[in-house]
């Protein structure tokens, strides 16, 4: 039976007529039904219009069309990418009674224009505001590889699909960490385009100057494609490994994260021929640039709502959107300095380097019945603070992918490759050989949650 | 006798021999002390060190060196700009007391380095937030063609200087207007250059992201010349006037000027062959967020000193600072997201453009004893609203260069040039064409007011 983590593989049989894209239409929905009981990924399915899309998918492989690279692959979106007839939610309930969205989002419109088919929107911390995907609404999306662990958020119903097999490919998005976060709790690939790469037309904002959506896939080529097929184009060819020159951020990257997320990264350092530790200035200071920014520009979205309809949002979510919207501009516009010295001093690393290495999280992901974190010996909340490694590097719009680390043999660890804007390329090439030396890829479900 | 207007001709004579540049200095500084009584333009004159520095000159050109294309021409700087040795005041008197500059601006360093030399400081309105030049703590700069009124600001006294023949050359700044009005209403050029393109070391702050320095001068070459070392090195050649497409901005920028103002772009329409109108969308919301930016940002840049020292600002500067200070951050937000949007509409203009034309001011300088202008048929504070024209195009950070109209018959009104970023070429080829037509120039002074 084809792997049901890789897209390509599912879209090869469908093209070469192995499969009925209808038969792999109806195993996903049933598997979703059947098996989502316990984790809590999927908030609707999409049933009847996926059945019939993935039927038009059949009937124009039997008339000798070609549906594309993605033919009948069922994908997912964070419920904040319109798909046309449905309502989008954004993971809150102020807008359940909104009317359906009447076009795709366009990273939803060319994926179906490459043959991949949308089957179910996925669960989201409401207005993509945490790292917990703990909504009050909707409810708490459990980790695949430990039902009794956090999958990360804001997009945590992407990475938890893909992670528990549901799904091999779904959207999802990233202010301050939201896909780098979940994938790498969750043991999938994800990654986060260049800023202002892939449209945002028809995804629920939440703040303009730092949002990117991307992908969540089961491997990297099914990244790879998503991502060229979301960009509307391929990238340019992929640069020989020997060539990439990889430095490994050091300072606030390498304090506070486990004893075994540093050994898998030592390995990989070591893979590669030991690597030369750089460190950015000021981490702090931009990690608070981030948090102000996010707040100012989520409160400025949210106020005319907050004023009529505050009680109905999420409490965990609120109360960040007012405090933002109550942020005095002198406090804004030091963010705004600030931030664009500290891109200045990212792209100057990238003058000796062309992809950076960093851990994504600072460990496995925390239990959900004690959501917290270790910082600098402190317990924080992890809602708030499971972006410690991947918020700072937002200000800059830098390429980031995510890869799941193996061999550490617990629950899953992340790694984020690094690039400068618009050199996703370099960062497919590193994964891609890291994989191969078995150091990064899916990490498997324990044995008793295979299916 | 040589044009003092013309600071290329002033160097030729030193360069070549015909005066000494001490000779140029002790006459420049005799004719400040005696004429710059009814006008008060400079606030200081840097009487000894710029002996010293012509005397040099005169050294070097004896032992046959060249001391660069600006040899022993002397200029003034408003006063924000750093000169080694003198305090920066900012028109202010809380930095009076501060340390003198220990490094030149990088603009004068580079004026210096071509030969110029630095010999007085001039007038600005407290901090450069106004358009009247009406200082509280150094007075009002007097508008040399007719001292009951206005010279314009933020730069009133830089134009003014260049006005009334003290000066051939001088250097001001332009956040939403300060070179192009006071050049305006003062008859001479002036050069917004594109944001960013020269440095901004050493000079004062006001609203970070939109301050540009620039020249103001007597003559167009003088104009090039001086933007050229402030740049760092000469333009691309000057395209030729028949290739470029110029076009006139209507709507906003149609209304409320004055019936000789509009007569005065028809002519330069006609000669050009009859002009296309062309509008921007949304100009009073552009006005309203460079407000809104300009706040915020100087605001928030006086903050601290506010706190301590409230009143011992100029009081038409400190309420506008503090009410910076205090907007909320969601209102910047707006502004933001509001400026992307239009600086995308302004450069679409020039996707079938080279250079728009539009009136710098509503009509001519204002009375000083009734400081106001008419707009949409309302008397408004000079002091803010001089900028109808100027202000919105700030946001875009376009190069624009403020030439004085001929022919007019009265008071010296101005004519904005404007091109995408990085054209300068563009504006200096149009407005030596428009010269050679005798439709642009220096305004000269009433008869009774030439010395």
């Amino acid at each position: 039976m084809t792997d049901p983590f890789d897209a390509l593989a599912i879209a090869a049989d469908i093209r070469e007529g192995r499969r009925s894209a209808v038969s792999v239409m109806s195993a996903t929905i049933a598997a979703i039904e059947v098996r989502d009981t316990s984790i809590n990924s999927v908030t609707r399915i999409f049933g009847p219009r996926a059945v019939a899309e993935a039927e038009r998918i059949d009937r124009r492989l039997a008339a000798g069309d070609d549906p594309g690279p993605l033919a009948g692959v069922p994908f997912g979106v964070k419920d904040l990418f319109d798909v046309a007839g449905e309502v989008t939610t954004a993971g809150s309930v102020v807008l359940r009674e909104s009317p359906p969205a009447t076009h795709d989002a366009a990273v939803v419109a060319r994926l179906r224009a490459a043959g991949a088919i949308p089957v179910a929107s996925l669960n989201m911390d409401e207005f993509a505001y945490g790292f917990a995907t703990d909504n009050a609404h909707y409810g708490i999306t459990r980790n695949p590889h430990d039902t009794a662990r956090l999958a990360g958020g804001s997009s945590g119903g992407s990475a938890a699909a893909v992670a528990a097999g549901l799904l091999p490919l779904t959207l999802g998005s990233d202010t301050n960490g939201s896909i780098r976060v979940p994938a790498s709790l969750c043991g999938v690939w994800g990654l986060k385009p260049t800023f202002g790469s892939v449209p945002r037309e028809g995804a629920y904002p939440f703040a303009a100057s730092l949002d990117v959506v991307g992908p969540f896939a089961g491997t990297l080529d099914g990244l790879r494609v998503a991502y060229e097929v979301m960009a509307g184009g391929p990238m340019a060819g992929l640069p020989a490994v020997a060539d990439l020159r990889v430095a490994r951020l050091g300072g606030w990257f390498g304090a506070n994260m486990s004893d075994t997320l540093a050994g898998a990264i030592d390995a990989v350092a070591a893979h590669l021929g030991g690597l030369e530790t750089v460190e950015l200035p000021e981490v702090a200071r931009a990690r608070a640039a981030s948090f102000l920014i996010t707040a100012a520009e989520g409160g400025t979205l949210h106020l005319p709502r907050l004023r009529r309809h505050a009680l109905r949002y999420d409490p965990a979510t609120r109360d960040r959107l007012i405090a933002g919207a109550l942020l005095p501009a002198a406090t804004l516009v030091q963010a705004h300095r600030f931030r664009n010295w500290f891109r200045a001093q990212v792209h100057a690393l990238f003058r000796s380097a062309d992809v950076l290495i960093a851990p994504a999280t600072v460990g496995e992901a925390p239990p959900i019945d004690q959501p917290t974190i270790m910082v600098d010996g402190q317990p924080v909340s992890a809602r708030a603070n499971l972006g410690l490694y991947t918020q700072p590097l937002s200000l800059a719009g830098l390429p980031i992918l995510s890869a799941p680390l193996v061999g550490t043999g617990g629950l899953p660890l992340g790694l984020q490759l690094i690039a400068a804007p618009g050199r996703e390329a370099a960062l497919f090439a590193l994964a891609g050989a890291l994989a191969q030396a078995g150091l990064v890829g899916r990490v498997p479900l324990p044995a008793s949650k295979e299916r």
